[in-house]
């Protein structure tokens, strides 16, 4: 249960402020971002590594900022992806000169948030490397080692990645051991109750008591299988077992390895689970290197723990066993970087963006895109619970209010910049910038996308037909499937979103006006959205747990389906020309 | 909620056993003992800080044994004073020859263990100091200082201490120095719901929903006052006002800050609070030097926090800013000690006792003995969850175990010590002996001593008559009262055992055998007992807390009373002669 707090929507602002204050000799704020580079600023001429996630998981990441691990953390809101606009900014205000190397655990709403941030980066020139954690053996079978989720063993790869930057290594140098790193890296852990998000009443799951959930992840989702609860011991062997079956073949037996608590499972029982985990990695001929037992990856106040296993090399022991420095973790004795010593300037150059002209036929276009943002606002916060509802059947439950701050944050934006003058692209593309940046995680981005490349379509030129209108929406759909990697049938949003663009492109061709086509095709969306209930997803989420939704439909379907429909209204009375 | 345990009887065993697996750069184990040394043992010509306390606070206190911090580090059973032969051993591995300073909180198990290992370690040459915290503003009002509690502030007295005695500072200075910092030191903290032993199915006690408890304790006492659950920025206001309020006069306004989180309330929500305590205290002119916010003082997985201050003037700032190396805490670069360099042979020694010759007559009483152990242990046993129901009234409950696992031990050693011949003194010292160091806690050493006391009278020699043992027990009674400290009336065994020793050396002083006296003077106890519901404790429990007893019988003078009940029934067959 979370208990210190005030309005539980500024949570993650409050406790940077306060991580600020406590640490000014390890870290610094980048201005205007959620996220911190080490004191000083970057140091010239070294790699920057970046890590990043959502809040919740201290001392990951911003604890772990210092000579020896991470260059700079950027941090979402809790358990939610930071969004691309704040990963951009915390890159740039941690780039050296050298290149930046970006650490995120898989997930799906950090791959398309730092995928975004990092082309961005690169059209800059800055030269951008991405490696994803995964190591949660739980969550995909050893065939599919790519698609797991990162949990505790991102602090063992980060810790190597860091070590080999201050080592001098470039680029190349870093990304080829991060994934050495990852690639060597299995973590298995164990739930026993969850954790209860600020002014919340409720964890976000329970275990049932005398149980316990194996195969835990770190954002508030249950386990994946349940048993009965287990001595110590035995939760040892199951934890070793599991572990050790996934030695790869080339493994000589070095290990570093975590014993991580999640937050309320405390000190005195890692060590009595350390205790029984030790001797028997032992026995089967594995040597510990510089085992780590304490709180590393948290997920508040959850209840739980999980071994990582990290086989080394060489190099990656090196590494491993480097001296480090930073608020949360210490090793050795690294006062400050021995190698790289003069620091830049934190780049704090905020983007002023004037407003494009735009036509009289634009501009009415973009009073009416307005409206529609403000009925997709209504609707999103009249669902916003149930939205929630949706989500924590198999997720942590935060669809409706990310999409509801998102929402909020596009309509505040469109106003502005139609009070500017601003035509329907500058409008819908301020729009979606906001949205992406203010919901963050998955649907941030991808709502950002849709809206942003809808209006780069429409133009700040014409007037908006129906038939510019449905074939923009079609366009920005079909980037939208390429950029988020998803098929349809993955229990996506797509899953409403193709079958309403395609009645609605489909009447709109057949001669319909877009003021009837457009709601009967959100009627469609509606339906298909109810189907989804059907699927099981494909992408971004353990296959196990997957399992979970079957019988639900997806949220990001349905609130797609309520907003088409919101708009629709607004269309069905607004002045559009077939 | 303790998830990850094996045998909750052996839980601090299991967790010493994995402590020293994670972390053999730093401790060492003390040959047969609960408590670590530093790695390599004792330093030359260093004065030996050694801390304890209660298993269950971890970092406290084998998490801050190394350079600049403690020298060693022993432990008790779960929030239980470790015993005097526990404290006595882990003082003597640590004594690198310029004599001990002890530290630990201001508990009466902790001051009556840690003063009895002291008696024995000054008379075997060892100079030994003593300075117990009392930083808990709850626990008594500003003019009793001295009787309050010890809680987080404990973290920043020993870091000061283990800093002076790292410096080089001779006895008398480390123990004037810590004094100083205790003196400095005020805390004041919140619970939000208390934590769950292992294998219990409950927590030791549960905050109401929607309500925060002030002045907490950290071994499963809830808090002192009751409010209403506020936001963050309120209770940083009431945490900051109610220490400041307390601000030394000669205070110049510097200060070493702890905001400690007691085991389930989680980082992020440290750095809130902290974020708002330090403007607070800036405001009023206090200078935070090289704060801290973390988990420094736990209490299992309690949910709560405290504020902690301490006043710097320039000595005690030089040593709280000086390095530290140790598994949990580290600051700045101190590898390894500097001043001290050559490493003592940790003492194993383990003293072989031999059983002193006995008399036939003194062997025939050692039997009666045995066999009285033999009903104290059984009579324990049938009431353990009884005594542990009363105990949880206003403590932690764990009397009933305490004295099961006291008495079993007692009459184990017993047992063998006849077994070899063994008259009664030697008897009952070694049950005595056994009793305190299993047991652990106020009752452990209360008891161990009571048994040893009556055997130091009895003698191995002369046949034991009921005048004898009427007497012997009278001065076993006087003798712990003046040990414990305690005064009649002042809720303790104490004001069943006079009673009983009243009526007894009353009856047997009049003739009556002591068959029958005993017996008679075990009813008087047992009413005595009852009646101590209508008392308020008024030694080693903070003085609002006391409250809550009022109306519940002291547990420790109810087992005193089914004790002598248990043992007249042997007496009352036994060939005792008047």
């Amino acid at each position: 249960m979370t208990h210190v707090y005030d309005d539980p929507a500024a949570f993650k602002d409050d406790v940077l402020a306060g991580f600020a204050l406590a640490y000014p000799d390890h870290v610094q704020r980048v201005p205007d971002a959620s996220g911190f580079v080490r004191a000083g600023g970057p140091l010239e001429g070294k790699v920057g590594l970046v890590i990043g996630g959502g809040a919740g998981h201290y001392p990951s990441y911003n604890g772990v900022i210092g000579t020896g691990f991470a260059d700079a953390a950027v941090l979402g809101g809790l358990f939610s992806s930071p969004s691309a606009e704040q990963v951009y900014r915390v890159c740039r205000a941690a780039d050296g000169g050298a290149g930046v190397v970006m650490g995120f655990g898989n997930y799906a709403g950090d791959r398309l948030n730092f995928g975004v941030a990092a082309d961005r980066l690169r059209a800059e020139g800055i030269d951008t490397r991405i490696v994803y954690v995964t190591d949660d053996i739980a969550s995909a079978p050893p065939a599919e080692q790519g698609d797991r989720r990162g949990i505790a063993g991102t602090f063992t790869v980060y810790k190597i990645a860091g070590a080999a930057s201050e080592a001098g290594l470039d680029l190349d140098g870093v990304e080829r051991v991060m994934r050495a790193a990852n690639a060597a890296t299995f973590s298995f852990g164990v739930a026993f109750d969850g954790c209860t998000m600020p002014g919340a009443g409720e964890p976000l799951f329970h275990v049932e008591r005398g149980r316990m959930d194996f195969g835990l992840g770190i954002h508030g989702e249950p386990g994946i299988t349940s048993d009965a609860w287990m001595p110590a011991p035995d939760l040892a062997a199951k934890l070793v077992e599991t572990v050790l079956a996934e030695r790869p073949a080339d493994a000589d037996g070095r290990a570093a390895v975590l014993v991580n608590g999640l937050g309320a499972t405390k000190y005195d029982e890692l060590f009595v689970l350390f205790g029984l985990v030790a001797p028997l990695l032992e026995q089967a001929g594995v040597r510990l290197v510089r085992p780590e037992v304490g709180e590393l990856v948290t997920s508040l106040d959850m209840a739980g723990c999980s071994l990582s296993v990290t086989w080394l090399d060489d190099e990656l022991e090196t590494f491993w066993t480097a001296p480090a420095d930073t608020p949360a973790f210490r090793r050795g004795t690294p006062a400050t970087s021995t190698r790289f010593t003069t620091h830049r300037q934190v780049s704090s150059e905020s983007a002023r963006t004037t407003v494009a002209e735009a036509t009289e036929e634009s501009r009415a276009a973009a009073e009416v895109a307005r409206r529609a943002l403000a009925a997709l606002s209504a609707t999103v916060e009249e669902h916003k619970d149930e939205l929630g509802r949706l989500d924590a059947v198999a997720a942590d439950g935060d669809h409706g209010i990310g999409m509801s701050r998102g929402a909020l944050a596009a309509t505040e934006a469109a106003d502005a910049t139609a009070a500017q003058g601003g035509g329907v692209q500058s409008v819908l593309a301020a729009a979606g910038s906001a949205f992406g940046d203010k919901a963050g995680g998955t649907s941030g981005i991808l709502w950002g996308l849709l809206l942003d490349r809808t209006g780069q379509q429409l133009g700040n030129t014409d007037a908006v037909t129906g038939d510019a209108l449905a074939h923009a929406v079609r366009s920005a759909a079909d980037q939208l499937k390429e950029f988020s990697g998803a098929d349809l049938g993955d229990k996506t949003m797509l899953d409403a979103l193709f079958p309403f663009v395609d009645a609605l492109v489909g009447a709109v061709d057949a001669g319909e006006p877009v003021g009837t086509a457009w709601p009967a095709a959100a009627r469609t969306a509606t339906e298909a959205a109810r189907e989804t209930a059907a699927l099981r997803p494909r992408v971004g989420r353990a296959r196990p747990l997957a399992e979970r939704s079957v019988g639900t439909p997806d949220p990001g379907a349905v609130s797609l389906a309520l907003i088409v429909t919101a708009v629709g209204d607004v269309l069905a009375d607004a002045p559009v020309r077939s």
